[in-house]
């Protein structure tokens, strides 16, 4: 689907034109639901999510039958502050893990029957450091918004945005200090595993972008502190928004790209659910300001779109069972 | 596979001879788990699963290909104290909608790829009344003990037991006090969703059976407190053991079953996870006991081994992602 938009501002403003979901399916969802086969509530959250989920898909029964995993990859200039324990070349070489179907999202999209597509964007050309210099140009950010964007099969029935890039974790507690306030120190963690000094590194790092930039705007703070893999599960999020394809989280970087479009609109993230809480740092704290409360919590911390892969499980049992259960009028069972 | 044993002193002595898991396939596991495309421990949780299980099955690199769901249902005495918030013959009608396929548990094993069994245990001569006599003879619980051992498929390689037995909840409750200590007050809960003055007759009716039986013997407690179901339980457990079959537990009654082979011998639950925390009443408390750390909590508290069926998701994804993945020298990338 071509992306409507060719400059931030156009992006903005189709941000404010967003679809709720569909009113009389949440009903008729609700309703189905107090008949099935079990005590009322019983099935807790997956009762809420099979509710959410028929709204969004304007369908009172529906299937997930068409997941889709996208994970976005992207370079980071500030690598050059020493913030990651692997050296750069791993993104690249892990699209190709990726691509050759080697990697753990390969194995968890296959899980759950999700189709899974790889976008490299532009990795022989990092973003610039943003300690130095805004990380993008608007021209930059507007085209990974627009890969991201135009990454969303229309046919999908539900989304998952993944991401790989050495050295965004650093990025991303850049983007929620900047998006919710606090500093280095309250939102960097250890990403792949760096030592003490690493992780003061990291969060001198942020301290300097935070300080360097014009970071009120949230588009503002995307553009100048990155990354190009972050804009793009941002597009990707508010494409699927206009096509009413629910989003699973996945971590914190997936999270902080939320949390842009959070910021832009409070219900901006209504057709999302957190699919697992990241033992990366702030995950919690990033989570608590998205208003998210996640499905899974199994002490992960990889990114490419791992946690949210594993709860599409549950989204497609919740809906199941929802969809796919007895009414007591037709299974002929006592209801009180 | 036939019982073998036709007394508890019998079955109270094969659990004397239980197998622990492969030693060298797990060591094949922990070594092969650390050569895999990921940051060491960035997949947390699966990859202690994926161990555990390769031990289990003794095999470093282990697939999840024949999922068993076994549900026992059972009716119980202690329903004339007036302990549940629907009918007993509703525990028949469930039987009926799992034989037709109507019930959360049969999307919920469709769509874990699971195999799923019911037996239905003398539902039309309940348990006596724990409050006035013992639940079963040492006939009854054994020929319970005998069903559930040979339900269990020998060719599976992972086991869910759940339940289905109106007033259950407080047979549980009942048998996790006499196993762990503590009151009615501890261990009852709302179960299906009674009021308060139910929640009292729970409580009392427990405290009425902990008063009149010999408890001290978890075996003992068992046959005195019930149910059917819940031997049944038992039985399939401890076969899963010696065939080395993983077990992944459901909610409170499912664990309160577990309790009896744990407070037999500290290790028998070793080949078994927790997979889900139940909001009923004190599963908290008991899965504390046991020693289990759930899966998944989403606020079920449906039983029918609904919570483990949903968790058997994740444990395929984590052996999955263990046993096709690529290593960091078969795809090239630095582990550096």
């Amino acid at each position: 689907m071509q992306a409507p938009f060719t400059t931030l501002a156009e992006f903005r403003d189709l941000l404010t034109q967003m679809p709720a979901p569909d009113a009389d399916a949440t009903a008729g969802a609700t309703d189905r639901n107090s008949q099935l086969t079990k005590p009322p509530g019983a099935l807790g959250r997956l009762e809420d999510l099979a509710v959410w989920y028929a709204g969004w898909r304007a369908d009172p029964r529906p299937r997930v039958a068409a997941p889709q995993v996208v994970i976005f990859a992207g370079n980071h200039g500030v690598c050059a502050q020493g913030v990651s324990a692997f050296p750069a070349e791993v993104t690249a070489q892990m699209v190709a893990n990726f691509e050759h179907g080697g990697a753990a999202i390969n194995q968890l999209s296959k899980a759950a029957g999700a189709r899974m597509d790889v976008h490299a964007l532009s990795l022989d050309t990092p973003t610039a450091d943003f300690t130095q210099a805004p990380a993008m140009t608007e021209a930059e950010v507007v085209s990974a918004l627009q890969t991201g964007w135009e990454a969303v099969d229309p046919q999908a029935d539900l989304l998952v945005t993944g991401e790989m890039g050495i050295g965004n974790t650093t990025v991303a507690a850049a983007l929620a200090a900047a998006l919710f306030g606090g500093t280095g120190a309250d939102w960097a963690g250890r990403g792949t595993g760096v030592d003490d000094a690493g992780l003061a590194r990291k969060i001198a790092a942020v301290d300097a972008g935070l300080a360097l930039h014009d970071i009120a705007d949230p588009l503002s703070a995307l553009r100048c502190l990155g990354g190009r893999e972050i804009a793009a599960m941002v597009g990707a999020m508010a494409a699927a928004r206009v096509l009413r394809i629910p989003v699973i989280l996945d971590g914190f970087i997936c999270s902080a790209a939320a949390g842009v479009l959070r910021r832009l609109h409070p219900d901006a993230l209504d057709h999302m659910v957190a699919g697992h809480l990241s033992v990366e740092g702030a995950h919690q704290r990033l989570l608590d300001a998205l208003g998210k409360v996640p499905l899974l919590s199994l002490g992960l911390r990889l990114g490419e779109g791992s946690g949210a892969a594993l709860a599409i499980s549950i989204l497609k049992a919740a809906v199941d069972c929802h969809s796919g259960m007895a009414t007591f009028s037709e299974a002929g069972v006592s209801d009180t």
